[in-house]
Parts: structure tokens; C-alpha cells; sequence
């Protein structure tokens, strides 16, 4: 198959080294032409405008936005919209929220355009070996591009999960358990920390990832975590987050499902941004106003 | 080697065929003797008494206590110190506070007999096929046994983890982490069968178990779930708890450390088992009381 592929960020990248190798064809498109210029060693062709990325492809066309959610990603329609015809494909295989990807959807049908929205799990890694994806739109856009998405994605590690949003709905929960799980491992591992016990960290992930309940590819990654830096000591427990564990609390939200788990590990991650805290200075002074209790002072 | 094996419930009876099927021989003594008549069946050598128990074992013997965690443990311990003699073993592979591990291990070296806390992971499953060891203690007797151990675990399936009470305790936190993590998954997936998407959640269960960043036997299990009952309409939403999620937590309050989502999840769980709550009726009342908002009478 020949794909027309836009982003080569880290994920773009590794996705386009993973078609290439399964024998498809890449066409591929970014924004520096820097990346464009060092994949054409690996036999991608290169593109250095949307118009030549376009060219390139024969029709029907199918482009892979592999590209940052929002903005980003509607700019890039609306430039495709000018270049693409109808029976044409757009795949965001990005982290965009579910509500753009059913308004992307519509408004792209309306130009005769397809469009599917693909949530891509497994990291860069995964990208590159064996892919995890979750796949929204309609059925028979799906079924054309499917021995490619059998290609890249690991044995069993593809799924049509429905209409256009259902890919990044998916994802997006797939992401929110994610917040919690590293959530939940993240404190018990504290816990270890603080004890009276001395245990090493990296030997007890890795007896954790071998026959435990709780094993799995996050506990493995942990051993790699630990074998680097046994006790973290480089990095700040800083936590950024990109918009999926956001949005899943707002559909528990107007869902009314009390994601208490999730929405603490959202909030956990907010504070861990924070010096000092502005609820923390209220509590301190309200208790030193009924009680006389200290405050630290600047 | 030989061993004295206390308990046949679900883990023992499994831990015991385990231990044959690696050429080990088994004492196998149980409070009922259904059970005990039954393993006879696979080579197991059955013991009607602790008595007969201990008979049957040449010194230095080892006995593996699986039995429910608290008194019990106590009760066969202090039977057991009437039979044995200086260098004999006893191991608790069952689920006990560390606090008591590391007590009954004092208590044991008091008089000459040495103790091992192991803590066991992997199911009923990994109890028959390769389990999951922490091991706390002596290290010289857990020396003695590791290549017991080494049969009936998974490859580094297992972990001397330190002192007494050790591996309790990274099995506590072991199974505080499994509270938080099936909590997170529970979450996400009652937002899916909250939204207006018809989702398969077997399917999707399926799709993360192969390639995403959240695959892991617990995902892998609940493909099974969803297999026998697509929206588990056959149960109810009540989860008991055996301990190790409580002891987590206070763990975390005796260390400061802020647990927020293994805490939620233990109260999720006893919130499970409350058809009404008396917090609900407080804020309802209070609501009523300043806003005339409408109360739910019985």
C-alpha cells in the first residue's frame, strides 16, 4: 500500500520506518525538513510541500496525520481539503479528542472525503515493532486500509471499534486506566521507599513483571527505569500530562461515573507541578486562625 | 526435597501439585480430610494429624504453612513448636501482616526454629503452573529452600527480598498496587459502557492485552471476563477484601505518604458493600436543611 504520512515526530517517525519494513510504501511529509531528508535514507520518499506529498500518491489517497491533537491537526485538514478528491482518505492517528474526530469526520464526509480516527497505543516501541490500534469511522474506509493496520500492529493488537470518535474514545479511556495504573504502582513503590526496609527497586519490578498479578509492560518498564537510576535520583517527580487523562474525567463527568482513581491521578500529576499550593496556604491559615497552629512563613 | 505442606484451600492444594510435578515430595495435612484424601490420588502423601505430619518429615524438616492469614497462622505455629526441634523450618507462604511475620519470626529464633515469610503471587494459576515469590527471613534458610522455590516459580518468578516480615511486605504492597490498578481499569470501563457508543468490551480488552501500554494479566484476565459474560450481568458489584489493601494504606498514613488512589480503592470496595450509606444521608439532610433540596424518604 502507499500512504501518505504527515508528522515525523517520534511516533510518525518509528510508524514510517515499521509501513516501510512490512513492505508499503511511505510517502512522508514534516513540517522541518530536517526528518523528511534523514528518513529518505531508510527508502521513504520525501515530500517537502502538502501539494508534493500529494502528487506523490496515487488515488484514492490515503494520508496519515501522525501530528500533535488540536489545532495542529485541523490545520492540516483544511489544507489537505484544498489538494484532496472524493473517495480520498484522511487517517488522524493521533491523541485527538473524540469530539473533534466526530466534527472532522462530518465535515470531511460533506467534501467526500473519508476520514478515520486511529488511537495508537505502545509507545515509540510499539510504533516501530508492533503497534496497538484502535481504529473509528466507517467500516468500509476501514476495511481498504486493514492489511496495512494488520501489518503494523502487533498479532491481535488491532480493533474497528465502531463510528467516527469510537478509535480516540477508546484510546482515550485506554489512556485514563493508564493514568491510574502508574498512579497505583507509583505510591506503593513510595511506600517501599519510605519503609524501614532497604529493598532494591529494579529485583523487586522485575519479580513483580514474572508470574504476579500485577505483571505487565508497565512493571517492565520499571525495571529498565531502575536499572538507569536505582533510586530516580536524576529526575523530578514533575508529571506532565497531554489532554486524554483531562478528557476522561470530563466524560465521567457527564457520564456521572465516579472515576475517583482516575481524577486523583489527574490531580496528582497537577500538583506535581506546583511549589507550594494555594489550597495548602488556605488550610494552613484557617488553622492558624482557629487554633493558633504555626504556618510556615516565606 | 520434602516438605510439610499445611493447608489444601484453593493456593495449597495448587502449590502441592506444583511441588510434585518438580519432583518434590509432599506431606500434605489439612483441617478437613476430604482433601487430604483427595491429593493421595496424585502422589501426595497424606497426614491426619500434625503429629503425623511432622513424623512423616526427616530433620531438619520443612513445613509451608497456606493457611488464611491472623490466627490461624498463630494457632498452627504454636502447635507445630511442640513437635519440631532446633533447625526445622517453617515458612508462611500465605497472605500475613509483615507486623506479624516479623514477630513470629522472633519468637520462632526464641526457640531455635527458623521462620520465612513468603509472600505469593500469580493466582491459583501461578500456585499450579509458576508462581510469583517474595521471600523474607534468614537468608541461609531461604538458601536451603531456593531451589524448591526455583521449581515452583515462574524464570525470576522469585526474590529474596531481605530480613523478616520483608516479603510480606512487598507483597502487601504488591497487592495494594493490584487494589489500585483493577480500580483504574474499572473505571475506564464503566465510562465505555456509560457512553453512547456500543462497545465490545471483550474486544477491547482483547486489543489492549496485545501491544498497548496497559497490557497485562489483569487485561489478559478480563478478556476471559467479558468472554463468559459480556456485560457481567450474571454478578454484583461487591468486592471484599482479604487485608493487604488496608495494611497498604496504613502503611502509607505510618510513613506519610500520600497514597490517594490505593486509599480510594480500599474505600470503593467497602463502599460496595453498602446499599445506602450514612454519608449520603448526612449530606442529603444538610442539603435539605439549607436549601430545601428535595430528599429520597424510604
Amino acid at each position: 500500500m502507499k500512504i501518505g504520512l504527515i508528522g515525523l515526530g517520534k511516533m510518525g517517525y518509528n510508524l514510517a520506518l515499521n509501513m516501510i519494513d512490512k513492505g508499503h510504501q511511505v510517502v512522508a511529509y514534516n513540517r522541518t525538513s530536517e526528518k523528511t531528508k534523514e528518513v529518505e535514507k531508510y527508502g521513504i520518499i520525501g515530500a517537502y510541500s502538502l501539494e508534493e506529498l500529494v502528487s506523490k500518491l496515487s488515488k484514492p489517497r490515503i494520508i496519515w496525520l501522525m501530528v500533535p491533537a488540536g489545532k495542529v491537526v485541523d490545520q492540516f485538514i483544511n489544507d489537505l481539503v484544498l489538494l484532496l478528491k472524493t473517495g480520498d482518505l484522511i487517517i488522524d492517528g493521533g491523541n485527538s479528542n473524540f469530539n473533534d474526530s466526530i466534527r472532522r469526520a462530518k465535515e470531511l464526509k460533506d467534501k467526500g472525503i473519508e476520514f478515520l480516527d486511529i488511537g495508537t497505543s505502545g509507545g515509540v516501541h510499539g510504533a516501530r515493532y508492533g503497534a496497538c490500534m484502535m481504529i473509528g469511522g466507517n467500516k468500509e474506509a476501514f476495511e481498504k486500509i486493514e492489511p496495512l493496520i494488520k501489518d503494523i500492529c502487533v498479532p491481535n493488537g488491532y480493533l474497528y471499534t465502531g463510528p467516527s470518535g469510537s478509535g480516540h474514545y477508546v484510546k482515550m479511556i485506554h489512556n485514563g486506566i493508564e493514568y491510574g495504573m502508574l498512579q497505583a504502582i507509583s505510591e506503593g513503590f513510595e511506600i517501599l521507599e519510605k519503609s524501614e526496609f532497604d529493598f532494591d527497586y529494579e529485583a523487586i519490578a522485575r519479580v513483580w513483571s514474572n508470574g504476579s498479578v500485577i505483571r505487565g509492560w508497565l512493571m517492565e518498564l520499571l525495571v529498565e527505569a531502575f536499572k538507569k537510576d536505582p533510586h530516580l535520583e536524576s529526575i523530578k517527580g514533575v508529571i506532565n500530562s497531554s489532554g486524554e487523562g483531562l478528557w476522561t474525567v470530563q466524560e465521567a463527568l457527564r457520564l456521572g461515573v465516579p472515576a475517583n482513581v482516575i481524577a486523583s491521578s489527574l490531580f496528582t500529576r497537577y500538583r506535581s507541578h506546583q511549589y507550594d499550593t494555594f489550597s495548602g496556604k488556605v488550610i494552613a491559615a484557617l488553622r492558624n486562625e482557629f487554633g493558633g497552629h504555626d504556618v510556615v512563613k516565606k
